[in-house]
C-alpha cells in the first residue's frame, strides 16, 4: 500500500546533470515513481538548513512518501547511509545529523543502515546516484525496509543541535536561520517562544526596530518593515512588497532580539 | 474525463521549499496528479508578467488542465481566491487581475469563489499551500467546480490593463515587457500592430536602430542585432548568439518605437 | 513495450515559460509521459557542453527513454531535426553535432530525419515547442520511429570534436571542460589517460599544484585542494568543502597539466 512518491532535497543546484541522473536511477528501479523536487538550493554542505527544510515540508506529503535528503560532505568515507521510518514517512540520507528530528520523534519507528552489496561499481563522490537513489527506487517499488539493510540503534546515529532561542532578563534572543527568495528573514524564535510577550513587542535586528506582530504583509504600507509568524511557525522579519534581507544587509546567524514594547 | 495535470506559475523562486510543499498538498488530494512547473521566476509581486506567462503557455497543455497562478502580494487579506473555467482550461488564482484574459475571453465559462470551510489551520502568509493547492488537488481528483465554492459574477473580479502599443503620426510606440534567459527583449508590439509597415521598417530601442524584420536568428551574422516576431507573437529585439538586453542595458518598461524605413 | 519517460536538456534556463510549454506539448500527445528535467542551464548555444551532459546522464535512465536535447542556435534555418536510436535509447535534437557520440556508438541503430508535415503553424524561433516536443510526445505515446520521418545516413549528420587530452614528452595536457555548482573543476583528462602515472602525480592548474589523486573529498582537510576522478570518469580538481573554481578564478578551456611527481 506504499505510495510511490519520492521527494528530493539536495545541495546539488540545478546547473549540472546530478539531480536528473538520480531521478533516472530511481526510475530504473520504479518506473512509476512520482519524483518531486523540494529544493536543490541548500547551501553547499549545510546540513542544518537541509534538516530545517525537511522539517518544513515532509508533513505536507502523503503518508509513506520517501524523502531523499542528500547533503553529504563526507561522501565516500565510511559514514553510514541510513533509512529511517518516522511519523509514517520514510527518509533516506547520509548519517550526518540531517535526520535528527526524525530519529528523535515520538513517532519514530525504525532505523536501518544500508549494507553495500551492489555488484555495480560505486563512485566515491556521488553516493546520491550510486547508493541512495537505488534505495529510494527499491522502496518506491515496494521493497520492505528490512530487505534494504540492517536495523541499527537510532541512539548511535549522528545528531545535530539546531539554533534555538533563549530567554534571559526579559529579553528573548535568537538568530537568523534562513532568508527566502523574497528576502524574508526567518529566525530561530518560534511562535511558542513569543507567546510570553503582549502584542506591543519590539523586534531588534541590525539597526532596525520593528514594532508589533502582524498577521499579513499587507497590514503595513508597501516598503515598510513588519514582523509576523511565518508559514513554518517562526518569527519572520519582512518588508511588504520589498526585500528585508537586502535592505538590512542581513546574514544567516545574525542576532535577533525581542523585548516587550 | 478530466485530466489530472496541474501546472504552476509562481513568484516563489526555487531556493526554498515552498513549491515542493504545494506539490505535496496537491498529491495528498490527488496522488496521481501530474505536476508541471511552468515558471517560478516571476519577479516578486509582478502580476502583469505572471498573466503574460500564463497567456503564453496554457494553450499548449491538454484541455481540462488545471493552472495554479500564485503571485499574491495581498496574501492573508480578504481578497478572494477564484476558480475560473475558460477556454476549456481551469485556472486557480488570487482575485488580483492575473486571470484578466481568461475572465474576458469569448470562451469564458464560469467563475467560482472559494468559500473557506477548511477545518485545518490556515496560515496568513501561504495561501498557496493552505488554500489554493488543496483546491487544485480536489479538482485534479475529480471534484466538480460547483463543489469548491460559490459562483460569482466575473464582472466583479479584479482586472488589470496590459501594456499595449499605440499608433500616432506614423509612429508605433510600445515598451519592453519581458527579457528572457537569452537576453532577448520582448515588447508590447504585436505581430498585428506591425503589419501596417512594409518590410523596410526601423526599430528604435535605447541608442540602437535595428532595420527590417527577420525570420530566424541565424539570418544575421553572430553578435548582430535583429528584430523578429517571437514565439508568443510579439516584436522581439535580439542579438544572434548574444545577449541583447545586456548589450543595451535594457529594462522592463523601456520605450520601443517602430517607423517605416 | 516502450517506456514513456522523456528527459530534457536545454539551454532555455528556468526564468521563462519555455520548458513548461514544451512539456505541455508533449503531454498533449502523451498524457502519461514522465517528464524529467536533466538540465536547463547549459550555457546558451553551447552544443559541446550539452553533448557532455547527455553522455553523463542518459545511461542512468531505463532503456527506451526518449532524450530531448535542445541547444539550437540555428533554429528556423534548414538544419535538420533528427531522431536517433542508439544504445537502446532514443534521442531527438537538431542536427548540430550534439548527438555525435550516439551516432558514432557501436550500439547505434538508426537515424531518422523529421519530415515536416504539420498543419499547425510553426514558429521559426521555437522548434523545441513546435517540432521536437511533438516528436517526443508521439514516440512516448507509442509511435514507431519509422512513422516520424525518413531514414538518413548517420554519416551525413553533423559531428563535433570534443576536447581531449594529449600526451607528449611525459606531460599529459588537457583542459577545463566544465565547472559544477560546487565549484568543482572537471577536465578533459579521463581516468584512462591518467593510468600512465603512478600515485605520486602532480596536477598543474593556474598557479596551483595539486599532488596525488584522492578517492574522496574528505581525505584532505577542509579548504584544501585535491585531485580525484569525478563521477563521470574524468580528472577533477576540487577543494574539500570549498569552491575550487572561484579560488582559482578558473574558466572553461583553461589548460590543465599532469606530470609524474
Amino acid at each position: 500500500m506504499m505510495n510511490n512518491i519520492v521527494t528530493l532535497i539536495t545541495d546539488f543546484g540545478l546547473q549540472d546533470e546530478y539531480v536528473g541522473v538520480m531521478k533516472g536511477v530511481i526510475l530504473c528501479h520504479c518506473p512509476k515513481a512520482q519524483l518531486i523536487d523540494i529544493c536543490h538550493a541548500v547551501p553547499p554542505q549545510n546540513i542544518t538548513l537541509a534538516a530545517r527544510m525537511l522539517a518544513a515540508s515532509y508533513r505536507f506529503f502523503p503518508e509513506e512518501t520517501i524523502h531523499l535528503v542528500i547533503v553529504d560532505p563526507s561522501v565516500g568515507t565510511d559514514r553510514a547511509i541510513i533509512i529511517v521510518e518516522s511519523d509514517n514517512h520514510f527518509f533516506i540520507a547520509p548519517d550526518n545529523g540531517v535526520l535528527t528530528d526524525m530519529l528523535g520523534s515520538k513517532n519514530f519507528k525504525t532505523c536501518y543502515q544500508l549494507i553495500q552489496t551492489s555488484s555495480s561499481p560505486i563512485s566515491s563522490t556521488f553516493h546520491g546516484r550510486d547508493l541512495m537513489a537505488p534505495l529510494a527506487g527499491k522502496l518506491a517499488a515496494g521493497a520492505q525496509i528490512e530487505d534494504l539493510g540492517q536495523e541499527i540503534d537510532a541512539a548511535n546515529c549522528k545528531k545535530i543541535v539546531f539554533p534555538r532561542a533563549f530567554f534571559e532578563n526579559n529579553i528573548l534572543s535568537g538568530e537568523v536561520v534562513s532568508i527566502d527568495h523574497f528576502g524574508n528573514i526567518s529566525t530561530s524564535i518560534s511562535m511558542e517562544d513569543i507567546e510570553y510577550f503582549s502584542a506591543k513587542l519590539n523586534i531588534y535586528i541590525g539597526k532596525e526596530t520593528v514594532t508589533g506582530l502582524r498577521t499579513t504583509y499587507a497590514e503595513v504600507p508597501s516598503n515598510t518593515f513588519l514582523g509576523l509568524i511565518d508559514s513554518r511557525g517562526y518569527l519572520e522579519i519582512a518588508i511588504n512588497c520589498g526585500n528585508a534581507a537586502q535592505k538590512l544587509g542581513c546574514r544567516i546567524g545574525e542576532k535577533v532580539i525581542v523585548r516587550q514594547g
